[in-house]
C-alpha cells in the first residue's frame, strides 16, 4: 500500500505522473520553460532513481541515489513515497558586488518525502529544484525517532551519463584543487596518473579515480553540462568518482582518515548536487544557478567593504627578489617598501594593498613536523610598522587587506582567532587573506572534509562579526555561500598566477585560463592575481616565463571575475607602461555581465558594464593559437557614442619569445559597430569603452 | 607555350586529363582499385600543387610544392610540364624476416616532368606512387646545366588538411623522438610546450611547433590518416611545420646550425612523403606502402641471422641494481653474471645476450666537454673475459649481442668502425645494438639532419660488409630502410621501457602503447624491451613502476614487431613465474600478422602465425581502462584444432595497485570460436594456439 499526497501545482507544464509498466510512477518536474525535465521515480525495490533530459534528450540516465551509514543499515531501498509537493518560485535579488547587479531566481521545486517499509521507517526527503538552465537537488533527512545521530560513511548519489562526452576535469583531491585541467574523452579520465604528490607545496591526496567539481563536459550533440555543488555547509566537499566503463559518475564525499565522511544530527540537509546545462558555452558562465541555491544574504549591506583592486608585497617571494621569513636576504615586508607601494597604489586607483611575511613564525613555516615556529597573527617583524602603515594608507585612501598564513594548523588558528580578527577590527582592516598551505592539523582531516569546511565557515562568521571580508586561499571550493555570506569575497582554489613563477613543468599554458572560466570560476570568484607585465620574468627567472601576451594579462580583469583583483607586479615593472592606463581605469564591480562567444579551452571574450558609471571593459583571451574574432557591440547603449581604446597584441606578439609588446588604439564605436580583434598566439585584447559627453 | 608529351596509359581508371576553368590541367591519377585519386596541377603562376581524396573525400586540399635553396633562385613556379609517364606496378617480393613472409607491392606511377620557363630552365621532376592504402611521391633532380651542386635551404612541401582531425603527434624535435604522443585536435598541437629539454638524458631542439613523422590522425567522418616519409637516403629528416589556424602543415627539414638543411649534387632524388589512408585503425599497421616505397634487397639472404628473443645485463643499470661504469659499487658487465645470463637464455629458447658497460670509457661517458675519456669499442674492463664469454655462449647456444654507446661522438666512432666491426667479424658476433645519447659531435648537428642520415647509413654498409646486423638506439626514424637494408633490423626511436625504471613523470602511462603502433610503429620494428614481470619495481625504486599488468607485457610480444624482442627483467623476478612458457614459446618471426581490432589509444589486438610452424600467437593490450572484448578465431586453418594458451589478467587486476597477478587458462578452440576475454585496467591478454596433432 502506497499513500500519495499530491499538491496539485497550478501551473500546466511542471508536474506528471507518468504510467509504466510496473505499477511504479515517475513523477516529472519541468522547469518554467519547460527546457530541463527531471523524473523521480522508485525502482520495485523501493530505491530512489532520477533521469534528467534538457530540450528533449536525456543527459542523466536512470540514476541511484543511497547513503551508507555507519553501525546501521543503509538508505537504500524499500522506500514508499509517502508525501510530495511541488511550488515555483520567481524572484529578484540584489547582490551587494557581484558579475550582475540583479539575480532572478526563477524555478519550480518538487519535494518527494520518503519513508523506509521496513520497521525502522527511516524517512528520507528529496527536494528538486529545476531551473531554465540546470536543477539542484538535495536531501533532506528530518528529525525522528530512529535517525537522530548520523554517520555517512557513504554518499551515493549517480549521475549517470547517456555518452563518452568531452571533459574538462582535474583530479578529485582530497586537499588540494591547484591542478591545471586536463581536456579527455570521459572514458580517459586517469586521476591517479596526474596526481602527483611532488608537483604541490602542501599535502595532496587522491585516493581513487575521482574528479573534483566544478567539472565540465561537452556532449557530441553540443549540449555543455557542468557538475557541481553549492551551499556546501557543515557537510563534506564532494568529489565524483568516475566509472570510465560504464560512463557514470558516483559521489565521493571527502572523509577523513577513520573513513567517516560526514556526522550529523537530525534535522539536517545537504549540500545541492547541481548540473547545468547549456547550449553555449557562454551560458554556463552567465548561469546564476549556484549562488540561487544558496539561502539569501544575512546582512542587508556591506557598508565597509567596496570592490577594489590591491598592489601588495608579494610577488617578490615568488620571483625571489623578496622573502617571507626576516632572516632572508631582503625581507620585503618593511615599512619603507610598504609605503612605496602605498604611494603607487594611490597613483593609480587601486584601493588596496596586501603584504605577507610581515608577522613572525616565516622561518620554518613549512615545517611541521619540527614545530619550531608557530605564527602569531598580531606580532609583526621589527622592520614592519604595522600601525604607521595602516595611518599612512588611510591618508592616501589604500586600505591594507590584512593576511594570515595558517599553515593549515588550524588547532593554531582557531586559538588564535578572537585575537587576530579583533586587532583588525581595532585597526580598521577590513579584508584579510587567509591562507592554509601544507596538510592539515589536526592530522587525518583534509582540506575538503567536513571538519575543514566547518572551519573556513567559522572564519566567515568571525569576519561577518569584526567587518572583515575574507579572501581564501587553499580554501574549500566556491558553491555560491557567497550570497549568503557576502563577506566571502574571493577565494584562490585555482593553479594561480604563482605557478608560473616556479613550477617545474612549464607553468600554466595559454589554454588554462580560457578553461577555468568554465570550471572553477562557475563557483565563484577567483583570486587568480593577474596583470603580471614583465611575463619573461628575467632577469630573475631562467626556466620560467608567464605563458601569456601582457595584453592578455591586461584582458584577464574582465575575463576572470573576482570583486579583489591584484595588481601583482613589481612597482618598476609597470612604471612607464602606457597598459598602466587600463589597470587604473578598469571597474572592479558590474552592473551587468556578459559571455560575448566562446569554446573552452580555445578562447572566450566577454564584456562587463561597470556599476556606478556607464563604462563598459571588454576582454578576450585566446589558448596558444592566434585568432582573429568579430566583436559585435550592441550591447552598448544605442544612444550613444564611445571612445573605445583597445590595448591589443601586435601582429608580432606571442606569448613565448614577444610577449610583452602591445598597440594602444584608440576609435569611436557605438552599437552598431563590430570590432575585429586579432589575438596572437597566448594574446588578448582588453577594450575600454567610454561614453562621449 | 606549353609542350605536353602524354604517355597513354594501358589501364582505364588511373590518368585523366581533367579540363579546369582556366588552361591548367589537372592531372589524375587513382589507386588500383581507385580508393586513392591524386589530382596534380600547375597554378596559372606556373606553380605545382597536388589534391589528394580517399573514397572520394578530399583528404588533402591544394597544396603546393617548393624548394629554397642557397644562392640561388627558390625552385617554386614558371614551371610548365614537360613530359609526364605513367605505369603500372604489380610484384610480390619476399621479406628475410618480418611481419609477413611475401609482400605485394601494387600501385600506378605517374613521373611528371617540369622546367622553368625562365631563361635557366632548371627542371625538377615529381613521381606519384598511389597505393590502394595511399600514396608516396618524391621529387627527382634530374642532371642538368643549371643545376648542379644543391643547397637546398628549405623543402616546402605542403598538406593541407580538411578539417581538425584528432591528431595523435610528438614535437617535432631535431635530435630526439623519445616523447609521449599527444591526443588533441589538430589545432591544439602546441610542440614546443611539450619540448622539455630537462626531461631529456640526451640533447634535444624543438625550433618550432612542428611534429615528427608518422604523425596519425582520424577525421570527423572516420578516416584515418598518418603522414610519413620512406626511404630517408642522403637527405635530411622531415618534421611537419604546423600551421593551427589554416589546418596546414609543411615540411620543417632537420638542419644543422648553419642553417642548411641538403647539400646534394645532381642527380638525385628525396625521400617519399608518404600519406597511408584507412577506414580502419588496424589497416595502417598492415600496410605495407612505407616498405613498398624502398628500393629492393640488396641482398638475396641474410644466413648470419635468424630473429630472436635477446636477454641482457641491461635492467640492473636502470633500476639501480648494477652500474655500467667499472667504478660503480656493481659493476654488471662481468664474466660470472654473463655467463649465468647465457644460463638463463639457453634454458628459456632465448638466443641472444646484450651486455651493457663491457667497455671502456663510461666513467664520463656523458661528460664531453671534458673530454676526459673516450669509449673504445674493442678494450673490455677487466672483469669481462669477452671471448670466454662468446665461446661459453656458442656452446650453449646463445649468441652475443654487442654493444656499442658512442654518446653521438660521430668523429670517433667512425674513426674506429673498421676497428670495432672486424673485431666482432673475428669473434662471429653477428648483432650490435648502437647508442647515441646526447648532442652530436661535430657540434651543430643533430641527429635528424642529413650528416646523421649518412652516418646511420654508414653503419648499415658496414654491418652489411662483416655480417653484423643492427639494433639502432637513439636512431634517425624508421622509413622502410629494412626493405633494402636487411640488416637493419631494429631500433629504438620510442619512449621505451627505460622510461618507466627512471623517469620523473611518472613513467609510460598505460595508453602508450596503445598508441605507438598506430605512430612510430608505422615506420618500422621497434625495440622497447618488453617482458618486465618486477612491474612494481619493489623493492629498487619508491617512486617508479611499469604502469601495465604483467599479461599486457606478454601482449606486447605480440602486439610491438621487432625480429628482436628482448626478455630485459633480472633472473630472478622470472624464476618460479609460470608466464616464462609464454616467453619461451612466442614466434619472432611471422608469416602472417593481424589486426583483429583497435581504437588508438584505447585498445588494440593482433595475431601472427609463426613462420616455419602452425603456430599462432595473440597479444591484446588495453589503455587505464579495462574492457571486455570477444576475439573472432576465424583466422585458424578451419580443419585443425587448437589448444589455446590464455595468459590472462585476474578480475583483480589493476596497472596501480596489482599488477603482477594473472592467470593460465587452457582451452581447446577452433576457428569457429570466439573468446571473450577480460582486460584490467593497464591490462592484456597473450595467448597462444598451438594445433593439437
Amino acid at each position: 500500500m502506497k499513500a500519495y499526497r499530491i499538491v496539485i501545482s497550478f501551473f500546466s507544464s511542471m508536474i506528471f505522473l507518468m504510467s509504466c509498466a510496473s505499477e511504479h510512477k515517475k513523477i516529472e518536474v519541468t522547469s518554467p520553460n519547460d527546457n530541463v525535465q527531471v523524473h523521480f521515480f522508485l525502482s520495485e525495490q523501493g530505491e530512489p532513481h532520477y533521469i534528467v533530459h534538457y530540450k528533449k534528450e536525456k543527459v542523466v540516465d536512470s540514476s541511484k541515489m543511497s547513503f551508507e551509514l555507519k553501525d546501521a543499515e543503509p538508505l537504500d531501498d524499500n522506500f514508499n513515497i509517502i508525501n510530495m509537493e511541488t511550488s515555483t518560485t520567481d524572484e529578484t535579488w540584489e547582490m551587494l558586488w557581484g558579475e550582475d547587479a540583479q539575480v532572478r531566481n526563477h524555478h519550480n521545486t518538487l519535494r518527494v518525502e520518503l519513508e523506509e517499509t521496513s520497521e525502522l521507517k527511516r524517512r528520507l526527503n528529496i527536494v528538486f529544484k529545476v531551473y531554465d538552465d540546470g536543477l539542484g537537488f538535495r536531501y533532506e533527512f528530518p528529525k525522528q525517532e530512529h535517525l537522530n545521530d548520523v554517520v555517512i560513511t557513504d554518499e551515493n548519489t549517480e549521475f549517470n551519463l547517456t555518452g563518452d562526452h568531452k571533459t574538462w576535469w582535474i583530479p578529485g583531491d582530497w586537499d588540494i584543487y591547484e591542478y591545471l585541467y586536463n581536456t579527455t574523452a570521459f572514458s580517459k579520465i586517469d586521476a591517479l596518473r596526474h596526481y602527483n604528490p611532488k608537483a604541490h607545496l602542501g599535502q595532496t591526496y587522491v585516493p581513487e579515480n575521482a574528479v573534483n567539481t566544478p567539472v565540465t563536459m561537452k556532449t557530441n550533440s553540443g549540449i555543455y553540462l557542468s557538475f557541481h555543488e553549492a551551499d556546501l555547509t557543515n557537510y563534506a566537499g564532494m568529489t565524483l568518482a568516475v566509472d570510465t566503463l560504464n560512463l557514470k559518475m558516483k559521489s565521493e564525499l571527502v572523509g577523513n582518515s577513520e573513513h567517516i565522511k560526514v556526522k550529523r544530527q537530525t534535522p539536517f540537509e545537504t549540500p545541492w548536487r547541481t548540473i547545468q546545462m547549456a547550449d553555449k558555452p557562454g551560458d554556463l558562465i552567465e548561469s546564476k544557478l549556484i549562488v540561487n541555491l544558496n539561502d539569501p544574504k544575512v546582512v542587508d549591506s556591506l557598508p565597509y567593504f567596496k570592490p577594489m583592486k590591491y598592489a601588495g608585497i608579494w610577488w617578490d617571494m615568488h620571483i625571489g627578489t623578496g622573502s617571507w621569513d626576516y632572516s632572508g636576504a631582503y625581507h620585503a615586508a618593511n615599512t619603507k617598501y610598504a609605503k612605496e607601494m602605498i604611494d603607487f597604489a594611490s597613483e593609480h586607483n587601486i584601493g588596496g594593498m596586501l603584504v605577507e611575511g610581515w608577522n613572525i613564525g616565516w622561518e620554518k613555516w613549512w615545517d611541521k613536523k619540527k614545530k619550531q615556529v608557530h605564527f602569531d597573527f598580531v606580532t609583526p617583524y621589527p622592520d614592519y610598522d604595522l600601525e604607521a602603515i595602516v595611518r599612512y594608507g588611510k591618508s592616501k585612501g589604500v586600505e591594507l587587506m590584512m593576511h594570515h598564513e595558517t599553515s593549515a594548523d588550524i588547532v593554531l588558528y582557531e586559538k588564535q582567532l578572537d585575537t587576530a580578527f579583533a586587532l583588525m577590527k581595532s585597526l580598521g582592516i577590513h579584508s584579510v587573506k587567509t591562507g592554509y598551505v601544507g596538510s592539515v592539523i589536526p592530522e587525518g582531516e583534509y582540506h575538503h572534509g567536513q571538519y575543514m569546511v566547518n572551519h573556513y565557515q567559522k572564519v566567515l562568521e568571525k569576519g561577518l562579526e569584526t567587518q572583515v571580508v575574507i579572501n581564501a586561499h587553499e580554501p574549500i571550493k566556491a558553491t555560491g555561500k557567497r550570497r549568503t555570506y557576502p563577506v566571502a569575497v574571493a577565494r584562490e582554489g585555482v593553479r594561480g598566477q604563482e605557478y608560473n613563477a616556479w613550477s617545474k613543468d612549464g607553468g600554466n599554458p595559454p589554454e588554462h585560463l580560457t578553461i577555468v572560466p568554465f570550471t572553477r570560476m562557475l563557483g565563484g570568484p577567483i583570486d587568480y592575481t593577474p596583470g603580471i607585465f614583465n611575463t619573461s620574468l628575467k632577469p630573475y627567472k631562467q626556466d620560467n616565463q608567464i605563458n601569456t601576451t601582457l595584453a592578455h594579462q591586461l584582458a584577464l580583469y574582465v575575463v576572470l571575475y573576482s570583486p579583489v583583483q591584484m595588481v601583482p607586479d613589481l612597482i618598476k615593472h609597470y612604471q612607464g607602461h602606457p597598459a598602466m592606463q587600463f589597470i587604473k581605469e578598469v571597474g572592479v564591480d558590474w552592473n551587468a555581465s556578459k559571455v560575448l562567444d566562446a569554446e573552452i579551452g580555445e578562447f572566450i571574450t566577454v564584456a562587463r558594464q561597470e556599476k556606478g558609471t556607464d563604462h563598459w571593459f571588454l576582454g578576450a583571451i585566446t589558448d596558444e593559437n592566434k585568432r582573429t574574432i568579430q566583436v559585435k557591440l550592441d550591447f552598448l547603449d544605442a544612444d550613444k557614442t564611445y571612445l573605445a581604446r583597445l590595448y591589443k597584441d601586435r601582429s608580432d606578439s606571442h606569448y613565448m619569445n614577444n610577449p610583452e609588446v602591445y598597440d594602444i588604439e584608440e576609435k569611436e564605436v557605438n552599437s552598431r559597430t563590430i570590432l575585429e580583434l586579432h589575438l596572437a598566439e597566448g594574446g588578448g585584447c582588453a577594450v575600454s569603452l567610454i561614453p562621449k559627453l
